[in-house]
């Protein structure tokens, strides 16, 4: 039961997206300029997967779980983010993006124990300083998004659930202002 | 030393606000939405308090001192935010305030431990519906913005700097949409 009243039928953080406007538009104004954004250096596949990564360390079943099945959909692969979340070094992934979920499971657990050795390793596997910052970035954004799904208890399928790979596969196709509209 | 380039002379938050622009209206517009609202049941002074105590629960030094400063603007009492962060239960604030604050601390924590007891305490003594997402959302906001700042390692005065005190001031007056104008 959500901490509360929130419309039915709408899981994780669509709930309260629905119910509070207020906040809604600048939340996923931000989702947007940090996630579908395919910059040279860093894809759309590798922030969803450092989204999906922050998610998992948060224990933050809901957006893990849809952030992890939109990294699957841009990567044409239904099991990368598990993998990930297994194996931060899997080599499904650059060395590069290994390197800056470091510094994203840093970000997650203690932001001041990101350490200039995790950066320097970073830099040169080719990570530049907007690299940095989307990283450092995305994992304090997921370490809202997955407190604000949690701390109010919303209602989240279990993990697993193949529901999540249609809402993962949704949000690639409608990005994240324009999100809410589809439900 | 900052763990990427940031223009000098900008502390904490306001080097990287400054230095990348796409996702800095959409975190300021953010931090307007949460905390530049008087509502009948949770006060401008109120949501400051919020977010200078996740601040500090998050040792970090600039946001604690500037949002305390802020807090201690709007309520015209230099030592508020001080008091509330040595003592949550302080009777500067009010019951209600004090069962927010419980709420707050379990979401910088871990958010899966807001419990329905602390919520139910918190609606006896007043607090709606809007005033538990808000301080929800607010305390996990800050858990962005302490690691977006703490992350990155920017440059930050230490604890208790004269000019924190005007930082907060100004936020006051400005709000977050303009507070960079004013740099």
């Amino acid at each position: 039961m959500p901490h509360i009243s929130l419309p039915e039928n709408l899981p994780g953080i669509i709930g309260p997206m629905t119910a509070y406007p207020a906040t809604t538009k600048p939340l996923n104004a931000l989702a947007e300029a940090l996630l579908v954004q395919d910059s040279p250096t860093l894809s759309k596949t590798d922030r969803e997967v450092i989204a999906s990564y922050v998610s998992y360390l948060n224990n933050c079943v809901f957006c893990s779980e849809t952030h992890g099945a939109a990294a699957n959909a841009w990567a044409k692969n239904p099991t990368l983010a598990k993998t990930v979340w297994e194996n931060p070094q899997t080599s499904l992934i650059s060395n590069k993006l290994q390197a800056l979920l470091k510094i994203a499971g840093a970000v997650q657990k203690d932001a001041r124990t990101v350490s200039e050795p995790m950066v320097q390793e970073a830099r040169k596997l080719g990570a530049t300083d907007q690299d940095i910052h989307d990283t450092v970035l995305i994992a304090a954004a997921f370490c809202m998004f997955n407190r604000y799904v949690d701390g109010l208890a919303t209602a989240c399928p279990p993990r697993g659930f193949a529901g999540y790979a249609d809402m993962g596969k949704r949000l690639t196709e409608t990005g994240y202002v324009r999100a809410l509209e589809s439900q």
